[in-house]
């Protein structure tokens, strides 16, 4: 068994009513009903505005695979949760960052790297796999057409991935490194551009796949009770 | 001083007259012309149907950077004149793949993957960097316009690259790694897209501009008299 | 379930006394008890010199994971078999290339490189695990200690690997990149250095716990009935 | 012209007589000192005690290659030093951290990881070149003898590099990714193990031809103002 935390910022879904209306049960919600159908995944939900922000140590310890969604409150997230959650990455678990959360404290602290990328709101995308043999690739196929999503463009401050699975077009005029893997520590880690608020992204059937497959990738090889420390021989 | 062969199938330019007046020089005229600004740079062209497929031992061995463009002919290089090419490369010489020369024998032999992709005639591309930091995108624009320009898209059946420097994004819908290095031996290779035969994309100065700078990092860091060997100790 | 097929030249240990008290049922037999344990794998095993070099097209069409040992013979395998091979690796079969098969004609075509060393006989191996979060290295202890073990030294003539999962230090003054992985096509490959003829190296626990891994590392995520060709759009 | 900063903690030359004694220039002397052959290099240095912890916002906006060495006072450098630097890499300027600086807060916000390794006083390094056809290796013999050196040992807890250049042997039982690059921003990056405090490693002379390569490579390609921001299109 798999157990996957969904961690929201949900700040959206709450204030405004037409994106209310695309995730009334927030984006954690959509996220937690695409899963359903797996029998080896234990699903949670956290939100930001919960105590220690969703993520006590206790469930950090007791989850796999971590995925987090964020945008209007990246600031919000504390010095402290940062720390925690890199922490427990750094000792195994899996981290899936969705869509803005490209500029995450958490993300950018992974990378090392501005995270930047040029936007535009209310364009198309049409996601291509560039890398079949990838198992976060598995029985998805060669294109997925988003009618609605927000552009990303590159470039993308990032560092060279382990491997870049998808890559984004944009009717707008933008190319976008859509889906890529990392290792940070003992922890997988998986970027994914897809997901706007103002539309029904993640209810997208193929876009389901890719997150399930991306689950089982991340899920942990080794966990450690705490991250690597120099060790003198 | 870099010492330079373009090497070019030069079939299009001599059977077609819409190409003709396009290249009236050949590809390799044209690419030839876009160094001549470049006082360290030595350029010599080569085509197929001259001696020894206008590879001679003696001009490999006198070839710092190689540049390939291929099309109609691919099946036409004798497995001979493959086998001399990737033993210069191997030893150190440096490697530029343009175009349709994906599908060449001797790149294909270099990336030992399919190197299949998808294409459609008649398009417009984009060229967006996806690597400011690499040498070979010095002083190139964050996009390119290139009015007409054939479609090339992912899947592209190529082992990851060491570095994706540039990316392809097509107005009908596909997007491409369009510029990416790899090191086979001591030879370092630049595979770039552009430059389908029907309009002057090796006119276009930022197009240039990248050609030149990839000729520079392809120059050998080492160059040896052949390939490496196993060596018993 | 995961089909195996092991691969072996099967020359040493019908030749040298020696090396068949090593390996009496072959390197091949020694391989096959090592996945005995695990009931997801479905293992046969395949010989140079029985018909068609022991892979016809019915047996690669079987198989998700092929597992190649060769050296004295790597001349005798055919342009033919070679191709065959290469084809369902492409298709998506992954193919796991051991010690002295680094200089098969297989692997060398796969890699694009020369895939030279340095070599002395006779030494032992420290293989360390240099990245503990790859599921290639789960289970493995970070240093396995190998007593008996032909040296392999740098440089290795490979490209870049996707990851470098185990390096080898060798106690007369080697190091190697001793497990790499690839992707070639729809095919995951992994080369892993130990495993000399003259010593029971496939019998060590953690060394099958290793090849185990790789095995289910390397089955496909999308076999093809054919590699990819180009896609006219 | 390049303009190099050496940045030394400047902390075990003042107090050990024994490291006075091998360095008493400092470290930084002696690295300065290895670069005087070379006519294209401004060469100037900075300590941990100077004001602004030796590097104010205009020594760094008139550095093209910043080099750290640090050891016993990696928790003095100031939050603020930390920003101002990483600032300036990801605007381009290149960074070669020595030896202990693996454990340097620069160097671990850089990589996103923990960055531990194993270590063991009192040893002796062969270092290999894995990547001859890399500009970092250019000129540099196969594998240079370091007599005494620190143990430094896998798993060396950073991302996958984008090229390793070198791996270091030592004599305990050790192996290590000696030479490793990476792109962060627009900044290039090279971390190198070999400089332990006790012996004149800097003074090596191939150790001193890998610096200079190390900072020719590192030069910046494009210099930004100030670190790529989001860009609203």
């Amino acid at each position: 068994m798999i157990k996957v935390t969904i961690w929201n910022e949900y700040e959206h879904e709450r204030k405004i009513p037409a994106i209310y209306e695309v995730y009334p049960e927030g984006i954690h919600g959509a996220l937690k009903n695409g899963f359903k159908t797996e029998s080896d995944l234990i699903v949670r939900c956290a939100t930001l505005d919960e105590p220690e922000q969703g993520l006590p140590e206790e469930i950090l310890a007791d989850t796999d695979v971590l995925i987090w969604w964020s945008h209007a409150r990246q600031e919000d997230v504390t010095d402290e949760t940062v720390e925690r959650v890199i922490r427990h990455i750094h000792s195994g678990m899996g981290f899936i960052a969705l869509h803005s959360a490209h500029y995450s404290k958490i993300f950018r602290r992974l990378m090392g790297t501005p995270c930047t990328l040029s936007w535009r709101h209310g364009d198309s995308e049409k996601l291509f796999c560039a890398n079949p043999a990838h198992p976060i690739a598995q029985g998805v196929p060669a294109c997925i057409d988003i009618p609605e999503e927000e552009l990303y463009g590159e470039p993308f401050s990032i560092p060279n991935p382990d491997d870049v699975v998808f890559l984004g077009w944009f009717a707008g005029g933008a190319v976008f490194r859509s889906g890529c893997t990392f290792t940070r520590g003992y922890g997988k880690i998986f970027y994914f551009q897809p997901g706007h608020e103002e539309a029904p992204v993640y209810e997208h059937p193929d876009i389901r796949r890719i997150l399930i497959n991306a689950v089982r990738w991340a899920a942990p090889t080794t966990r450690l009770p705490a991250p690597p420390d120099n060790v003198a021989l």
